[in-house]
């Protein structure tokens, strides 16, 4: 795909920060899901780190390895015509150079936007290497020529770091050093309280994303706090495998068909039919 | 994996056929459809050529390829320690040679058992240059030593080939030539009424598959009218891109999360665990 369109995409895309509305950004795991995703209306597409590893077979935390990861990802950029924002973890490796090879690997995938972890799913990393992996990733992508959009993710509140009184200002002096490195977007997942939501948008210098869970306020409520951001993770996508879960109930033990024959369910001419663009 | 054990698992898969019990044999399109279901307790897993194609980015009907296709199949195969058995549609290609290729690939991924279409989702093949498909891959498992379990399909009622009154006739014409031919199983989706199911269970020589839809009798009234295998295709995977569709809907149109949220979906932890094995 030429550069000057990817560019342009991710203008595009790092615009949708910028307007108006918040920017409602679902997650997908395979090309199926992107599609369903993109054909339901949104304008933009993140992935889903958890949800594309477990389609591979693996846990999350970066067991399916940067070249499966970016296969799976270039899967899904190239099943849509909307941008795609990838999401890369810890970005497959401890040093600057694995950073910078996996940026670039997004690009190559046809992303143009990725999010970039600064937690090993048990500790935070040290700021310092942290905000050099922020800065050499921004001089990736102004190397190639297209405006990479760094959504940088600060996991002090998911992963419950230090003690609860303490985090507010972590997190913010994280997400601010991220954005002085070159960030478009600071990612604060674990954060479900409005208070706190709205006090983050305000003391965050850069627009700040938000991970709808459970409790979340709607969008529209994150919105009115400031948030100019909020994605879903591998919700959707662990919600359709407990669909099949309760499929798989039924056809075992009633021996009946009822949960994937309802009327609601896309036809088999119509997935096709999806698929073919 | 070893061919002693691929060989053995083969041998299992075969035995489910004849068994008191109708094999219910639900199909996954990933590695953790396929995990969902050997959880639930299935004792085997099919694949669906429409569920890979269509995470792939592509419609259904060979336009995945065979290595993509094979690709799928062994990430599936190796996430789970039941039997696989693999939807490889009509064979990748029109020739002998191609069909041989497709079986060695389908087990050197690891499957135990194939399905082999004889028609190209428009028209059915010739008889004879099927039947020679079919010897073809028997001796492709003959000469790898593993006893794979083949699933020889007739498209006569899916394609609602000829007048309506001369498809069973055909199809059974069809069925037993599969059969005479190395086929272990014969597969004759398209049909839902339980007279007809009943009189093809009877009047074909071997086992018989069919493919459970929306009116398809219960898999307690299939094994009474002599079914011996019921798959279901592409369905919960289609089922699970519409609750995307639901979830995408309730999160774009009123900017809340429940769809995704509630206590029944498995959990970011669970799913974890579901894939350490």
């Amino acid at each position: 795909m030429p550069t000057e369109s990817q560019a342009h995409r991710a203008e595009r895309f790092l615009a949708m920060h910028r307007g108006p509305n918040i920017l409602v950004l679902p997650n997908a795991w395979d090309a199926a899901s992107a599609r369903i995703l993109e054909t339901a209306g949104f304008g933009a597409i993140a992935t889903t780190s958890a949800g594309v590893a477990a389609t591979y077979g693996y846990p999350d935390g970066e067991r399916i390895g940067r070249a499966g990861m970016l296969e799976a990802i270039a899967r899904i950029a190239s099943a849509v015509s909307v941008p795609v924002t990838a999401d890369v973890e810890a970005g497959y490796g401890t040093s600057v150079a694995d950073v910078e090879e996996t940026a670039r690997g997004v690009l190559a995938a046809g992303a143009i936007g990725m999010n970039l972890e600064d937690a090993d799913h048990h500790s935070l990393f040290d700021l310092a290497p942290q905000v050099a992996k922020v800065q050499a990733v921004r001089k990736v992508a102004e190397e190639a020529g297209i405006p990479l959009v760094i959504n940088a993710r600060t996991d002090v509140y998911l992963l419950k770091i230090g003690a609860p009184e303490s985090r507010f200002d972590e997190a913010v002096r994280r997400a601010n050093a991220y954005h002085d490195a070159g960030a478009d977007c600071l990612f604060v997942p674990g954060v479900r309280d409005a208070e706190t939501i709205g006090k983050l948008a305000h003391a965050i210098h850069g627009p700040i994303n938000i991970l709808a869970v459970s409790g979340t306020p709607s969008t529209a409520e994150l919105q009115k706090l400031g948030v100019a951001r909020v994605s879903v993770g591998s919700g959707p996508m662990r919600a359709t495998l407990s669909l099949l879960r309760r499929i798989a109930e039924e056809l075992r033990t009633r021996g009946t068909y009822t949960s994937f024959t309802d009327p609601g369910v896309i036809s088999h001419a119509d997935l096709n039919r999806m698929l073919e663009h």
